[in-house]
């Protein structure tokens, strides 16, 4: 039986359409770095979103599907190619500025890019690599920058404003299917090829949703929001998007990502809620020591990209009242999967058990836990397994490349289409997540798993180590079994493996001491500074460590 | 292009599925009238839902598509039978307690329902009616009633308990569409026959979203909820899909709606929110002030189904620390169609003139005002039109009855497939609507729009006048004039209608000026107490009304 509901897609051009109607006189502001910050109505965006759409579709030739890469900061004209290139039936490609030239290049050929919009403050990043993009026919500035650097480029130059100026401030925004591609980004995995992840209008319209949902990052018409994280992140975490929606007031640091400008703005123009990764947190409470400002207009900060030390949780609490909220996503997951909201009833002290964790799953992330033998464990805070999950913002493939399928590599998606997150965790009964481990860095030993993050930490809590990495190594017996490589502080006296084995031994299970031990001067790194397991791996296969069997 | 998301439908067993696992231990607590309340976890919910979808299917028969009607109070199963029901497929149908039975028996017929829920206290009122609903084949009582009134009936009879007991607590929820049916609700519309809504498992998914979004009722896990809104009025405005979607407490009233226990519920379970129509808490008001209670657990109340006196509104907020904040839907419109939350950076006295009207249309709520010339009026606060609305959560036909195709009557529905409310308002330019007049009752003089309520309230201030209804009547030059009907107090003393008529000139626009004045001793009033026009509008077409023109 059928409902007699309209059927009505969910597209980003409805979330623009409300937002710059509706709550019109909501406002997106620009940091300069100047003294007074640059401020657009989200009218005035709409009006905008609308003449860059005509600029691209009549002055460049920009059709349904084609791919509209921005090379940008967060900004108000970042926001703008936020919703007209989606809204147009074009599909929106962010492209990160931290990335090695190698892989973009390699991004921008796969996604086949056709225009290519830059800040001009990062064209020095950009004019070294513009030879070798050959999908680029345009490249549109945005923004002051020295533009002699593109002189002679293959490409068209166009300047942003020039594009928009004149153009018809409304346009008429196709009917689209709600499960069309909107936007896209790549995923910077440590190993292999990047992974692209195209995002749709459903997803993106329903993640907003979410957002803005009170048990989420609860956002409000009296709210102002400052995404620190970028939007080449995963849209920003789909705050733009939510913004909109609701009308959120929205700060944008654009190029100042620094903790003493970070400070300054914060200070000066009081937003309500930030969203950030905890080392951009961990810089700003230096700062803040060092400089005193009144940042308590925060009433909650968002963290997600890593675990945030709860230490830096209770500082910014203690000493600038200020709430830090932990989440958990990945851009395969649009990023939003769970947010750490204490159950209610308890006191604050009886919060930080729930605070600390990953948290609880939005209610459209359906999640399961694969265990070493491939079957599901039960939700006990306890049986760790691999987090797989499913719902309506989460990728089931991976983009193909243009005119070919999507991709679904066994090791990152199931057989009945769940992702495979690659974190290996515990759930309790009550649905709160805490991630122990990466699989790939996890020690399968007889059917049960060994955290490597676990052994490190407490090996780490000796006084005489510097760092301890753990790695798997082959075992007969058990399959795998736990390799710890130390490296010992400077002058720390004749520690021997019998007593880190020791003084382990006191703080987690027996079955899960590591027999081999090595020590190295430093444990590799990647290039974003963490322990560079594949290469211990490597090292101990080629029989390159110095291991000690106890 | 097609995006990489995975295509996971938006079902009610979703909800039902997260609810009652991530936060399985969230409660539904239901009023009895006795010393201790009814109280069961989400968890033991999900499992009775298991079971009675096992006992709907296995022990009665029902299958996809099938309505299953509900005749019950708001409780605990109630809301089993709310995620049962469509989760297994089929149709919830949920029978308002108070309609007329000619309607009641009217409506089971269109629906074709097969199975009814009713509760045991309703039994009375059910039982009359039973010989007549032909297509019912099993009633199934929930909790204690006299069953000893369904002696002899024809449908087979049930016990709820018994329907449940001993059946597997899984139930493997069919994959649907999302598009499929979930339930439905008839409008007991003043003239002609009921209009059924069929809800789908996406509308009803989205909608309960909305309900949670901070900018929105705001629900979250350290919320518990009293909605006094009866689950057959609009699915009790979404609240129960809402609350499993966060794991908001619910505190269920049963069948103890009056003044008393509400207080006395509200003082002992300590709700955060409640939702209701204006006249309940009219009635609490003075409930309260002849016994007084501690009601300030109460953060905000939601309001809906009718304007709220504002000076209803300030006494809560004075005598109660309770903020109440409007709401307009309809049964068409599931029903979240705006909210009142003022701007920010307003004080509490400059919040009022937004916190009076009907509020900010939510983001998936598309709305157009139709002016009288069959054009759209702009919103600028004054020009008032029809309000047209558009979305994924807005009727967009009428259920045509088992095998027929739905009905889009003109009146009800734009040619362009967009809702005609049958309400008239203005919109201000930053979103707020305010309702002005029922379509049906507005005056189309030459070419402008005159609002018939707010001649009477106009009129109704002035102190001779007990009542005034305005009603258009035909007119050669303009189309339509205002009629001016008043019942004048007793010992009001000589009243001319030149003297209204100046005094009302005082107060709005010279055109609006009715020419033609009657008085009569009391103004007709429908079955709920609404001034009933069209009584009047016969009495001026049959020469019945003493019109003095001016």
């Amino acid at each position: 039986m059928l409902s007699t509901m309209q059927d009505v897609p969910l597209t980003v051009s409805r979330i623009l359409r409300h937002g710059s109607t509706v709550h019109g006189s909501s406002q997106v502001t620009t940091w300069t770095g100047e003294k007074e910050p640059h401020r657009r109505s989200y009218a005035q965006v709409g009006e905008r979103c609308a003449q860059l759409a005509h600029g691209l579709a009549d002055g460049l030739g920009v059709r349904r599907g084609d791919r509209v890469a921005t090379f940008m900061w967060n900004n108000a004209e970042h926001i703008e190619a936020y919703f007209a290139v989606p809204s147009m039936g074009s599909v929106l490609h962010t492209l990160n500025l931290r990335l090695p030239p190698e892989q973009l290049v390699w991004i921008v050929a796969h996604a086949a890019d056709r225009v290519l919009l830059v800040n001009g403050s990062v064209l020095p990043l950009l004019a070294p690599l513009l030879p070798r993009l050959d999908s680029v026919e345009h490249v549109v500035v945005v923004g002051p920058g020295d533009t002699s650097l593109l002189d002679g480029c293959r490409p068209a130059v166009h300047e942003y404003e020039a594009l928009l100026a004149g153009r018809p401030t409304h346009y008429d925004w196709p009917d689209l299917d709600e499960r069309d591609a909107a936007a896209m980004c790549y995923t910077s995995g440590t190993t292999g090829e990047p992974k692209g992840v195209v995002y749709s209008h459903r997803s993106i319209y329903l993640h907003a949703m979410q957002v803005n949902m009170a048990e989420s990052m609860s956002l409000t018409t009296r709210d102002t929001t400052l995404p620190v994280v970028p939007m080449f992140h995963v849209n920003a975490w789909g705050i733009p998007h939510a913004t909109f929606m609701t009308g959120v007031g929205m700060l944008m640091p654009d190029r100042f990502l620094q903790p003493a400008p970070l400070a300054e703005m914060i200070e000066a123009e009081r937003p309500t809620h930030a969203a950030a990764v905890p080392t951009i947190w961990q810089g700003l409470l230096k700062e803040l020591a060092e400089t005193p400002r009144d940042i308590s207009c925060l009433e909650t900060v968002t963290i997600g990209g890593a675990a945030c030390p709860p230490a830096m949780m209770r500082a910014f609490e203690e000493q600038h009242s200020v709430r830090v909220c932990h989440a958990w996503g990945m851009t395969e997951t649009s990023p939003l999967g769970t947010i750490a909201h204490p159950p209610a009833g308890l006191t604050p002290e009886e919060e930080w058990p729930y605070r600390v964790t990953q948290g609880r799953f939005a209610a459209a992330v359906e999640p399961r836990l694969r265990g070493p033998d491939g079957g599901f464990m039960p939700w006990d805070g306890k049986s760790a397994g691999e987090l797989e999950v499913r719902g309506p913002w989460i990728a089931g493939a991976y983009y193909g490349g243009a005119g070919a399928e999507p991709v679904r590599p066994e090791d990152k998606f199931s057989p009945d289409g769940w992702l495979r997150t690659g974190d290996v965790g515990v759930i309790t009964p009550d649905g709160y997540l805490t991630l122990t481990d990466r699989a790939k860095d996890v020690i399968k030993s007889g059917g049960e798993w060994i955290s490597s993050v676990e052994l490190e930490n407490q090996l780490m809590a000796h006084e005489a180590v510097e760092e301890a990495a753990v790695v798997a190594v082959p075992d007969e017996k058990w399959g795998e079994r736990p390799l710890a490589v130390v490296v010992l502080k400077e002058g720390a006296g004749d520690v021997t493996y019998e007593e880190l084995r020791a003084f382990l031994g006191e703080r987690v299970a027996r079955w899960q001491l590591p027999e081999c031990w090595a020590r190295i001067k430093a444990v590799p790194k990647t290039s974003v500074g963490k322990f560079d397991k594949k290469v211990l791996r490597a090292e101990y296969a080629a029989d390159a460590l110095d291991v000690t069997r106890l």
